[in-house]
């Protein structure tokens, strides 16, 4: 099987130049992302979340960039036929595929020739690469109203919590809130489903589903079509970033170490002095059976970070309306908020966001035992070790590159202070013991041992 | 509870003249069925089929018309709940509500101010009168391609069926069809929500979910909020000819009395010389437990109006892509055809109905014992017959008029040639053991008696 | 020459009953005014304001109706070449066409079928009926702020005062105001041509350019196409009722009878008491060399009416902009004063119209004689009858019957109260020698004689 | 007077960084650039074409850039009155400010930033930048029809000429076709005044007013606001290769030397032999009155650049509607041979242009003098060079550069074969005669002279 796909959103409007440049990619490292990016958005239907076994299982699938004067075209080949409808392509993962085409390459262009002034070690620079590659994706407009609710959880959850995930989606999309999630299943799949019945009750056709990812998880968790709005940032660092600066409230479902990831991640960038006066409300919310999971995380939050980092979250336990109806109220204050300092309701500029949780964390056995673990420092910088911690079990658990290196050189050591390594431990141990680590149907072998 | 509502559709332009008019229905009859039907659309999460048990719930239900210069108002008192999201009505029941007093104070007027000239006795006048409605509620169009899917079955259906119905729909949804069904929950339902997932997958943010209901089943098949056109049509004769003629291709789901009365008015039509040259695609399908089902149905086609009705309909058994693919397909010839003989794609006026199906038949025990039910006759006769001896279990099921009706007068007694009284008996028999003649949860107690 | 014509606005959406009915008509009275409306809309280019010329030039010319399943087409024959780009009809003319279908022959039937109910002696009904063509027409809306400018004034004009009213009516277009004049040229078209560019600079492109005309006066005063919103009210009242209604603010330009006609209505409705309260700006206005105009309009005004009506307006002298500001600040409280008393943004029901100044008026030379002319009577009892007076003097000038009635009997006799008959003498003699009453490059020959 | 504007177009959605580095700009040269083009835009209304003029008219005026973390905006001191509507600056107005803050500042800044890549001496990089700016102002788009058609003419003609260019471009308008031109009055703006009645009549509601520009001048040539697409290009030869590589059709009013650089440009250009194969028509036309104008213009270049030039254009007297029609049917033989290369219809990727067309010509005395102007070299290097003597005079005439250049220095001396200068002579006096160098109401002093 062989098809041809003219381009869609910005790259419909290429000059010579780009288009010559995205051809020379064609040898380079970035078209293996590339391609491998693109197998995962056309691979939807898929139930592994193991990227290495996606690979393996469309070894033959190859694409191919083809340049005509009026701009560039996507081939592939041997594509997964699940991406078809009677030989067509669905227009949802057409729009999928653009949407790699121009973050992983024609951004990187776009990075490779700014060189000579864009620093990457710039936390302005940083943040203005962020906003850059989000209004280069188009998800960013000067009159959005602030209703954008990022939705956390795991990719692997149980069937009463997926019920509620979409409950919650449809609540909130019955009061006109839209989602943006990390992509994938689970708790990133259900409030979207949600909401877009909440939405068409309500008549509004406009509801956007965005979906935030990165190349080493797109594999793992691949954008549901009806994401209708997705951008791929480069790392994992830019995407938290992203997340945070688009969204007017949050909310955590259950979910395994890429959720206390990113809670870890959050929390230490609100406990920073100049956040205070932030209006940016943070729900932990799932059914009545999650009522235990949350009750370890916050003492974990608590025992780790203190008290004033507990008092930046809210729980709320089996009570889906509730949890939008206080979103949508506070949307009205980040409204006035904003206003009233002056900044921009698509992108909260104004929120601080330290180096420590700018500059990528490369998981590979070396950093993941280097890392900094103990009780006595300041929070921010804990939350931002801790962060780490669980990226790199994130990684070994589900990424492409993780999974090759535990292979390889066996699980990654945590060492540090005892008494965290403890809480750890037994955090850890409970996301393992609760089927969150990995989606049902293999035996979850750990891909870190914590090193009392 | 009390809230005023702002008309909306063809509602927000009324003269001072009509709104005096629809003022002066608050004492008649018509003013008790526009309570009744409000009620109804109002109350959509319900969990019961009984007309009569959601009258008694909301005995303290009121509703008024308020006129302004600027137009009409309706006010509720003692709304349900559900209808509401944090106090103020959903958008979908919003418009519901004012499609009820268009189709069933504000046309009731119409209607009389036309009897002057309109003669509802002349087949000519009954099918303006359909189209007239349809206009008058805006679901047709002059530009609309030829892509409405009228999807048949039965209310009470069970989970695997319930879940084929949605796929049937994501099907069509992702071939850009667009779907009417008679409102309720089961076929009526699966097939909407299915289609809302695929028309989002790819990008149709247009797509059509097109309710067709009469005012003595509204109650026990209120319209879920996704069906984004509602249109409620005097009496199930209007409402079975504006399903045929609207349509681009029937599917006809498991059901039980009703789904029979909808086959047999389509077949009794199509079996019409002047309709042989019609382009009109009518698949039965259901999941793989459903062939049975199919198998008996179609006995009963064959063993009474024979086997050229049988040559009118396609089963495909568990196989919902191939649904949709054929009638993707055969829309194309629709359209090819309606285009060769001049009609429009909007409204098959082409389609011949005589008079016998366009007639309303009123189910009371006294016609029900009439009906001239034997072999020998015309198929189309027979079609016709059977059809209303249908119609009539309907209405004892769960109609409130007869409901009321069987408990005063005991079950209907339905009598015939002997031989086809068999046929009856067994099919019936069958939908009761199947469950399919009322919603789970309580004992069936049969509203007929076949007399052999 | 030979085309046919696709249906378009709300007659693409016909029943075949309502086809049937249409094409009866061809035989009929009211197929003739057809005819004559087409040709009319099709002859805009024309420099002659006689109709009874235009009907001669085109003797050739015939419409006919074209009866399909899906709809109805217009087929014309020797259309005039002016209505043509390349073989093409201009879309605004061609919209045009069914404009006059629907106002002359399809409203036409819809009168007759209501005519068991519907009592055109009755004031209310008579205003129903002006509502219910106009929202056939699609020209009112819920959702309409409300700066329509109705602009009157004369088809002959110079070249100074034409200018003028496109100054004004570029001025009204820069502040947001829609525009509705009675079509034709001169200072019914200026106001539109100046609005378009006033529209065009501050990116309006939903800009409304609504004509209201009626049968006799379309041919001498064809709509430009400029008009995207043309209405053909069945009488020269229904026409003045229609303005006064949708309006919210009204300006006059100079102009001869048919102005002095308007103006007449518009005081002796606004002299009514329940019409005290009723905000309704009326501003008269010309380039400085109509100063001395409007000062003998004025001065009969005061003279007849009395200085309560000279209240009612005010002048301004060169000073489009100024104009254009007053409106703009008026129409804030025409909003005000709507929506105090709850009355349409759309149309003006509130606004009191009298019996006497909805009745039809027939302009034969007994009505004429017959007129009731003199000061002692009551003002609004005066205007109406002055309004009378004026508008026979329009049909005598350019409508086809009243042409053909001065020929065979001679101008009309206009008598009264002496002092009155003097009045009305000056200003008549005023607009002939200043070429208002017909275009230039005629002697104009009165149609009338003032007998004292 | 004092006004702050809020962000439109590509500049309400700006980084921190990117409004930091605007910000920046306040103290350098560009800004000074900036603020001249500011007024030039806000000084439609005026009479002038002298630059220096108008900029010492309104010395007063002064333009601030105010950051704020939502976005830039622009401030204005003392700006030209006329720009307002009761206070509130005309949109079309506030769109052109915004246009000249991205071209002038914005894109400055991303030249900047690209110097390490880009290489502004390289023709493919050149293109590539015209092709960017034109996308950075979104004025180019990948479903655009090829309906543009460019026209060029004299800032300077009489009424009998501006009829006509109005004509043309209204008869153009109802072929359907946009309008493109270099702004400012005379020829540029009545094509695109007929062009929106055309428009309108054929109800085309997205009709394209194409402006392009350049810095040097915009002052003398300011884009009238109904220009409702606006880009300045940062030179005349990027501006030429802008126009050449949208346009569908070419349209050459009468004009003076600024009309003739066009002309040798575009002639220079096609007689590339890779241009052979190009469909791109290009007409001649004008008034009656016109017609010897046109015969000189044809002798001088059939006597330059020979009879295959000659060839390339058509000359059309007095036939509006015959030019139009000629471009509608070109239009679609552009398209298919466009579709049939692989190219954009939305910019002309394979029309191949020589750097000597593309590099800076800098109009000083020394180049103009040092200008190889004799008969006896290659076709295309002598339309270069003719085109760059051309370019100096408008420079002399009516640039503020040029003018202060001439004032200080004495009237440019132009040298070469005497038989090409007799030539050139000739066709000068000729624009002199006739007042096509600048508008009427001055003496017009030559800034030029030629030295045979």
């Amino acid at each position: 099987m062989h098809v041809q796909l003219n381009p869609l959103g910005s790259m419909d409007l290429l000059s010579q130049l780009e288009v010559d440049h995205l051809k020379q990619n064609t040898q380079q490292e970035a078209f293996r992302l590339f391609r491998n990016c693109c197998l995962a958005v056309l691979n939807v239907g898929s139930h592994t979340d193991s990227s290495a076994e996606i690979y393996e299982q469309f070894s033959d699938f190859a694409v191919n960039l083809i340049s005509r004067e009026r701009g560039i075209k996507i081939e592939l080949f041997n594509p997964p036929h699940s991406a078809f409808v009677d030989g067509k392509i669905i227009k949802g993962i057409h729009e999928h595929l653009f949407a790699v085409l121009r973050d992983i390459l024609f951004y990187h262009s776009r990075l490779q020739s700014s060189k000579s002034w864009l620093d990457l070690n710039n936390s302005d620079h940083i943040t203005h690469t962020v906003f850059d590659i989000l209004r280069n994706a188009r998800v960013i407009g000067a009159s959005n109203e602030p209703n954008m609710i990022v939705c956390w959880g795991g990719h692997s959850i149980n069937e009463v919590e997926y019920k509620y995930t979409k409950e919650v989606g449809y609540e909130l999309g019955l009061r006109g809130m839209d989602i943006c999630t990390g992509c994938g299943p689970g708790a990133m799949k259900g409030p979207m489903k949600g909401a877009t019945i909440g939405h068409n009750k309500q008549r509004i056709s406009s509801g956007r589903y965005l979906g935030l990812t990165e190349p080493s998880i797109i594999a793992a968790e691949p954008p549901n079509p009806i994401v209708n709005e997705l951008v791929i940032l480069p790392d994992i660092e830019k995407r938290l970033e992203a997340f945070v600066r688009v969204a007017h409230g949050i909310i955590i479902f259950p979910g395994g170490a890429g959720t206390a990831e990113e809670l870890l991640y959050l929390l230490g960038i609100m406990l920073h002095e100049e956040n205070q006066q932030q209006t940016l409300p943070i729900i932990l919310t799932g059914p009545k059976q999650s009522e235990a999971y949350f009750g370890e995380i916050a003492s974990f939050i608590e025992n780790t970070l203190g008290s004033a980092a507990l008092e930046l979250i809210e729980i709320i336990i089996d009570d889906a309306p509730a949890v939008a109806r206080k979103l949508k109220l506070a949307a009205a204050e980040v409204r006035h908020y904003r206003k009233s300092v002056g900044d921009a309701y698509h992108f909260n500029w104004t929120l601080q966001i330290e180096p420590d949780f700018q500059q990528p964390f490369i998981p590979n056995h070396q950093n993941m035992a280097a890392l900094d673990l103990h009780l006595g420092q300041d929070s921010a910088t804990l939350a931002a070790n801790l962060r780490r911690a669980f990226s790199g079990i994130v990684a070994g658990n589900v990424k492409d590159e993780g999974i090759k290196a535990i292979r390889q050189h066996g699980p990654f050591q945590i060492s540090g202070e005892p008494k965290l390594m403890q809480m750890m431990d037994t955090l850890l141990q409970a996301f393992v013991d609760q089927g969150r680590m990995k989606l049902p149907g293999s035996k979850y072998e750990p891909c870190y041992k914590v090193v009392r």
